[in-house]
């Protein structure tokens, strides 16, 4: 908190103050990386394989191969020099057994992208040095050499706000206090609220996919096995009526499928958001707790000077540092609303509009079964 | 089977051959029974209560008030009479407890209107003595009279065969067990079909009413919830987002309660008709048993004239008699394979119908909950 190491010009980090409060400067041009075309690579002659993803960042149209392990290298790196002041999601968890399975790589590769798209849309990492060398090396050389100097940076940890420098005025630190407080609170509450739709939206899938399909399959079966009795009957002039008993029956084993299928096109998205989410908010009780302990330090400051255990000007450096760390934390606050905002949005949206299709498909399907029906 | 006695010519039975075959003779008019307005009544200075209810007779529009336990004396009396010749369907159930409940009451009113009905659409059973006399008493003497009467009936059980007259030619007996045998293979199958669709229905009930229902309130309240979160960020500009989601989360809530009422639109229907016929079903053993061992009486008969224990006159009786019963099982058959039919069709096309109206008022639901997500 007192170091006075400044950073190279290069690494400024400027806040700004916009319409919504202090703000990241978002940079003029923007880009996405798309992580695509998993292939089965391998090391030792055979001996080790792994699976590799082509990384194409969509303003230079260039790509770069990366493992899962490098990922994983660039999340640690990211962890380490941001994780103070910008909540950085895990990566999709690890896993040993099946990796190589076709489903595994889809969603790996599915969420790989999302954590990308993620970083690549936050105005700060993504500018970064370790970030930008992560996609846009030529060579391994330069891989290496990037790689090398990303883990020999020394702006890391609480050492990110030296590199920090908002436009306002010093903040007092009643309003420091009473921000970092309402974060807290209110990451926590989302915290709940995420993981509390986590589970609602987990039990849905399990009854979408188990219980429920196998109903209106044994309903389909049932009218079915129904209309078969019917035909043995040896009576004249049902035949309409039992082709169209079947056809009531088939239609509802299509149903059983439309319904089993339903969550991979809408309610998998909304879960997908919301496991993101978890990840953010997971971060910010460390990035709080490094607030909060700053803060501390600044309200026992007095006594420190008055025992002479630091200057005057040491604790005014504290104080501005800590003002610092409030406009970061507003900045990235306002980022992650705008963000938020918009992903529930369109998640939300997203969901609504596949279950409309859905329960229209289904009354079409009832519709077309109940035309068979022989009027009498 | 042996009986000589002839019925009084008001208690003949015709059977005419239509165009499916055999059949009885429909009346010219027909007439439903209303059963309404149940009322609570007393006996013995109240200290027996019971539940009557009133009976009104369409053609005549005259009512009559009766209790269950006179519907069970009926059931008795055209069970004993006609039992072994036309399925009279179990009344529905006796129960002790919580007789005098609402819903209860209603039910069981619900179904002696069903069972009612069923029996004024009987050709035979509707035109017999002791059910006419059941709607169309005038007085406590007339009522307690006719029941006597009936009671001392002696045209009953296998009797009953000696009242009906077929218009076609005598039967052969392999015609005979093979008609016997199509109705035992046809009822047993569809007994079991019928059987099938009611466990099913019984679920899809359960689940329907229970855990579903549930899941979607949780669903709901999960989105307000996030939505309340979400409103507690400071952050401006999202109310018309936050009360979008609030919105959607009532939806998923109004949507449990559409999930949770709808068996009673359509479901119902479906199993009280399946429940019906199950009742129907069920007569049907005893009445193939009957006709069996009569057939197996006419195949040893040959023996039995050879050793005089009975004379070629007699056997010619019996087999004219097993032959009158096979008229009368097609008869019956032919009769149950029409209301079969438009039963099913009306009850399945009532539940297409009914879903048809429940997936599209869900849809309809939804489009109006997205309809309120802001545009971004």
């Amino acid at each position: 908190l007192l170091s006075k190491q400044t950073a190279k010009p290069k690494e400024k980090i400027s806040i700004i103050i916009g319409d919504y409060g202090p703000m990241w400067v978002y940079p003029t041009t923007t880009f996405d990386c798309t992580v695509a075309d998993p292939k089965k690579g391998s090391k030792m002659y055979g001996l080790k394989s792994y699976i590799e993803y082509q990384l194409t960042t969509t303003n230079t149209n260039r790509s770069v191969n990366h493992r899962y392990k490098h990922f994983d290298w660039l999340y640690e790196r990211l962890l380490v020099k941001f994780g103070l002041a910008i909540p950085i999601p895990s990566l999709p968890d690890k896993q040993v057994t099946g990796r190589f399975e076709e489903e595994f790589i889809k969603m790996r590769m599915e969420r790989l992208q999302a954590w990308m798209s993620r970083m690549c849309r936050h105005p700060v990492v993504s500018e970064s040095d370790v970030f930008q060398q992560f996609l846009n090396f030529r060579d391994e050389k330069e891989w290496k050499t990037g790689k090398r100097k990303a883990e020999k940076d020394e702006l890391v940890g609480s050492m990110i706000f030296s590199t920090i420098e908002p436009e306002g005025p010093e903040l007092d630190m009643i309003e420091v206090e009473q921000k970092c407080e309402a974060v807290s609170r209110f990451t926590r509450a989302m915290d709940d609220g995420v993981k509390d739709l986590l589970n609602v939206g987990q039990e849905h899938w399990k009854r979408c996919t188990g219980p429920l399909p196998k109903e209106y399959q044994k309903i389909g079966k049932a009218l079915q096995n129904l209309s078969l009795v019917f035909s043995s009957s040896g009576y004249q002039g049902e035949t309409d009526l039992n082709s169209a008993i079947t056809e009531a029956g088939k239609t509802y084993e299509a149903i059983a499928t439309l319904v089993e299928e339903q969550p991979r096109k809408d309610l998998h998205y909304l879960m997908e958001t919301n496991h993101e989410y978890k990840g953010f908010l997971s971060c910010f009780p460390d990035m709080i707790s490094a607030h909060k302990a700053a803060i501390d330090k600044v309200k026992e400051s007095d006594k420190l000077v008055a025992t002479s255990k630091i200057t005057q000007q040491e604790k005014l450096i504290m104080v501005k540092r800590v003002s610092t760390m409030s406009y970061a934390l507003q900045a990235e606050m306002n980022h992650f609303h705008s963000n938020r905002i918009y992903d529930y949005n369109s998640v939300i949206r997203l969901y609504l509009e596949q279950q409309i299709q859905f329960y229209e498909t289904i009354a079409e399907k009832l519709k077309q079964a109940l035309g068979r029906f022989p009027e009498m």
